[in-house]
């Protein structure tokens, strides 16, 4: 599943501007415009998607702000980093969320995606340009079907819907690098790198915990408290949109309990690795340790030495060691030392 | 009591569909009947039980959608991996769970299992071939007693039992091998594959979690909403399938602790096998360092070493050796070193 | 307080049924009697106390349900092993807990306890024979106190005192076996055999959190809803044994913190027991091998070695090697390496 | 501030009883009387506190609870260990709770203090003699100020103020054995005796928990529940050592996390310590070895080793093994081994 | 943006008493005068905001105290040490928190800053001299906009919204540090300093949660309770902070999981140190042994010992054990020991 939605746009210097008018009969699609004209566009009897990427010129915004009577609140809200939240103004509603906006090597980047949903309008700011809803502008385009029937709500479900799947692509791929380091792991390899990749996935996990922890608290309240700007027959949607998220939660707190024990066997693998080497380095050591005390025993200057003057002595002498190293060495296996 | 719903009917290729319609008097069971056929056998003065088996054929999902007049995200819900959960919908209740399809091995099955539940049919959807109700389909069939009397709901009660009561087996079968994995600790015995079976249950009692938790709040939803699909008295029964699995709950946690616990011991008993190990083998170390110095000393080439001339040199030597290494051999074993 | 209500009466075989009746003026006690006999003798104008020792006799069981017309799912609960929990019915309140049944050398054998309280009569179904009420029954019997000037609902909270009193003497023997521990390790004694004492105290009280977390909320229950089934001037009386539970609860939670901090001593006293000896044993061989090179030194056989014809070659050596090993010693102990 | 209230009255023998009863034109203080005396001398129109210290008459307890009508239940309370609570009869309230009774070198003693608050009386109950009041009972005397103007609920929570402040003597006692210990730590040392005292603080503050958690409840009742027994403008006094106990469990629980962190830096620098220990054992046993097996090579007694009748060759050995030597430290020194 | 609002004013002796009065057309800066002269000042018309540094002039406090009728514990909250709160008085709210003074060299210092907020007037009592308002003072002075425009309540929001967002110096403070070590561990470079650290992080991370966390209580109790005391269209702004701080209190948390992480890579990396350390040279050890009992045997005085008379036998010996210490070597480097 993995890309499915991260077909990116081809990348494009300063702010891109669209507007995107539709209802069951008509569709438009409007780039390339200066704002006041993509303003004057906007049609009271039609659903009107207005999206900005990359928030870079604050005239734009500003424009925005004074057209749909923004609070100055919510433009603040738009242009720092927010903690995703829903919040009910007189005339629209704000949604702010985090979005995965590329997975490269294990890297996550994540963007800040902000809506104002008013009755007829929705208006979505995006941090960086490139984002995961061509696919679906197309089927808004093509399609004469559900979406074209609905309100702005339903658009603004269907994003979040976008949105919240594209998590389930970082969980997979989180998911894919658990089952080869378990892989990895069961067949007794371990190392360092081992050790840097779990820490990764941990960090990825607790970053991706902060992205999505908040979306569920903020859904929860638009389908609890029956927001005007959303039909009750759209309700059902955000539920399952929270549906989605409550369960991506519970995977979450899976992989991070699964990480957490992969972290165990690394640290376990890595002991006995080491203890096993230091076992048989230990044990030739002991072995050889008593044996050079005999030799050094034969070696003393002693004048009255007998056993040195025996024509077999040191052969016995070597026999005797023989035997010793090897009795030491079975009762050592006998123990399971080694 | 393992196996005891496990009998498994023998596998087949494609979707299974089969109807059972009864009441009191009355009991019928459809099979190898096409979806429209089927549909037409619905009887309005009956409880339908309709069962789909392996979801593959999405045109017979297509058919029961329309037929009953299924909400598309129902559908959807039913296709896909789900969180647990029950959602009421107009004119019918929806109810997903995961189900214990097989323990092989210490490695359990699961499989999703869906319930739409209306005044007087029950449509569910299972991922794989095989199920835990083919006792129960008997017993429907031959005794009049309770089950034919009572309604849809009664129905999806006792299948919902049947579900939890298998969560049990894969209790026992965890708790089986806790105990077994602590007899052999305690004993002394402890190794990788100790190692690797204690997180092997701990990664079960992850994913068992997983499945049980979400179930619990599914259940308090129907027991405390009221729901129209549900008789009043009909409600005590799935507060007592709720208590079963606030139970299993309990008796998961404790086995988590328990499983901790075990990785204590374990982690304890190998420390003390490696410390036991080096101890004595560094002790053997110790004691021939001394000697093998005071052998050296005699081995040294001066011209006036006194005690080299001497008749009793060797054997005093050698005999003060003896005593050296006997003194430390008693040293060590008084301070308990060994 | 040891053993204040753990007066065990003397083993019989198979069940045992009594029947206990009083009001303020009488009191009968019926023993030996069928089941038929001891219903007939319930009389509505006292409380009647019925009890069942030992579920093994399933007729018994099944001609109280069909007497006092219970629920099939009560009865279902009763016979099997349960979640503490409390349970309003129509005509009856059931109540099911588990009761500590032995304590020897330190294994706690607990047996499930389940109350039914209806107006005028208490049926309380026990596991095993031999239970902590003689000492209250007496006191019913001689007394003509509160107890027989109450009804059936004051008799249930005092037989559900007696029960969690009883738990204080599974904790009084957990918190004595701690201090005991605790003795032993502040003087630095431990070993495998303190190791496995601490692991099975973590293993009795995950077992008592068990039995006692829910009776908590199940008690809780009773207090706030108001029961028919308990008087409003008894309702207080059950207030305090749920304090006494959740006092019971605290205590729990400190003794686990205990037993944790004694794990932590036991792993450090242990640590250190071990580096002491690998400390000393490696400072004696990094004393000897210096020395036993320099000794090889002179056992060298060049031809030109000067200090081997020197006259106090000899005692020269053996004075350095003497001054060397000394500084050493002095160096480590400075340095407090032992 | 330690100290502050913690001024002791002298030992005594035996229970002491002691009224105050005072409005704002009078005050008397009435002591060494008996039972029957004391209660005669109380006052409708005036506040009386009657306090018994030290717990052992029963015969006293037994006049008290007949003269105000005390609950049988309320008595167990006082007698017995409780948890603290607040608990409202119809004609009086009841708190129970822990109160630091002395600190002496670091072992906190408690004992439980029971109130009785009535419309015009409070009663207290101690278990032991000696208490923290004695200062307040001096301002009552000498002060014609606020606490004479107000009511028993004032008196109550001056009571309680007193009681709650004096935790914070046990807290402050904590932070500074914690911050002895942090310094002692920063400068590397650690022993055993390190390792007991954070064990120690460890124990105290789980006990310390234990006696101040309980209260936070029970004062949030008294606030939240408008008892009849305070009056309005008395609550927010309440609310304020509600306020203090809410502070005091968060310095609880950072105490706590600092005390982990203590014992986390305890074992990194004990490991250091015995790392560094090991570390340079062992290089000088890897120096010696292989200069030991050097001048072994010289020591062999083959016929033909041209070396042994070089010159040079004894000084030339010497000089090459010190040159290894130095070779092998200055390695270990670049690879920072020490 | 470290430092932003850090721009300390001069320090100065004693308390400052200082009073800005303003409304949309004038604005007026009091300071350098005696409390009575300041309160005389105060104008009904315009929002006043009396601000007190420096709490040691307890004359002052007093005088306030009786201008306002501030209630006696208010005063006592103002001066003791306290856990973040907002409390609702009858003619004023109260607010008190912690503020951050300054950052030097990773050591944060915090002051208590306490509100008191009335219908047109806003108290502000300060710890220390020096704040962080100058910059805001100026904007008050200059600027004819919104805050000028507005009420006593929205100036306090603009005084808590600049101090929470100090509290985010102090969090990209720690984000700096902790991604510093971060650095230095990935390229494997770990010491006892890198310990100190990370403990100083925990540490501080300790301190700012206490701060942080009651303050998230303490907005949503003003949030939701409607205060008359702020006018509704100024809620959205504290609901704002409240955001704000619920934000700070996510990254906290992320950075308390970052940190732990950190020790984890610290421990990881300080035992591969060690551990590769003590394998090489236990090895060189192991290769040795055996060697020098090689030629211990060699040093053996037997008389018949063939070997010593053969003329290759020197070389021979050499030889072999060359190829000995090779092939451990090679056999060593095979099972990747080192």
């Amino acid at each position: 599943m993995q890309g499915r939605y991260l077909t990116a746009r081809p990348p494009a210097q300063g702010e891109i501007l669209e507007l995107i008018t539709y209802n069951q009969q008509e569709y438009e699609h409007l780039d390339n415009l200066s704002l006041a004209d993509l303003l004057a566009e906007i049609k009271p009897d039609r659903v009107n998607w207005l999206n900005v990427d990359g928030l870079t010129d604050n005239e734009i915004v500003a424009g925005i702000q004074q057209h749909f009577n923004l609070h100055s609140l919510l433009i603040e809200d738009v242009l720092e980093d927010q903690r995703p939240k829903a919040e009910e103004y007189d005339d629209y509603l704000f949604f702010t969320l985090k979005m995965v906006h590329s997975i490269k090597a294990g890297y996550i980047d994540y963007e800040q995606i902000s809506f104002v949903l008013g009755h007829n309008f929705l208006i979505s700011f995006q941090e960086k340009e490139g984002d995961l809803f061509d696919a679906f502008r197309n089927r808004i385009r093509l399609d004469q079907g559900r979406v074209r029937k609905k309100g702005a709500d339903y658009l603004l479900y269907r994003l979040l819907d976008i949105i919240t799947d594209n998590y389930y692509l970082v969980l997979d791929n989180v998911g894919e690098r658990i089952e080869r380091i378990e892989d990895e792991l069961s067949e007794g390899i371990t190392n360092d790198f081992t050790f840097q990749r779990i820490q990764r996935l941990r960090k990825e996990l607790i970053y991706l915990r902060k992205a999505v922890y908040p979306v569920r608290d903020a859904l929860s309240k638009l389908v609890k408290d029956d927001s005007p700007f959303i039909e009750p027959e759209t309700t059902r949607f955000y539920a399952d949109v929270y549906d989605h998220v409550v369960h991506l939660i519970d995977s979450l707190d899976t992989y991070k309990d699964l990480t957490t024990s992969l972290l165990d066997i690394h640290v376990n693998t890595r002991n006995n690795q080491l203890n096993q080497i230091m076992k048989v380095l230990t044990i030739i050591s002991t072995i050889f340790i008593p044996l050079t005390f005999i030799v050094g025993i034969y070696g003393m200057n002693f004048k009255y030495m007998p056993e040195l003057d025996w024509k077999w002595g040191y052969p016995a002498v070597m026999l005797i060691m023989f035997v010793l190293a090897l009795g030491m060495l079975v009762y050592f296996k006998l123990k399971k030392w080694f």
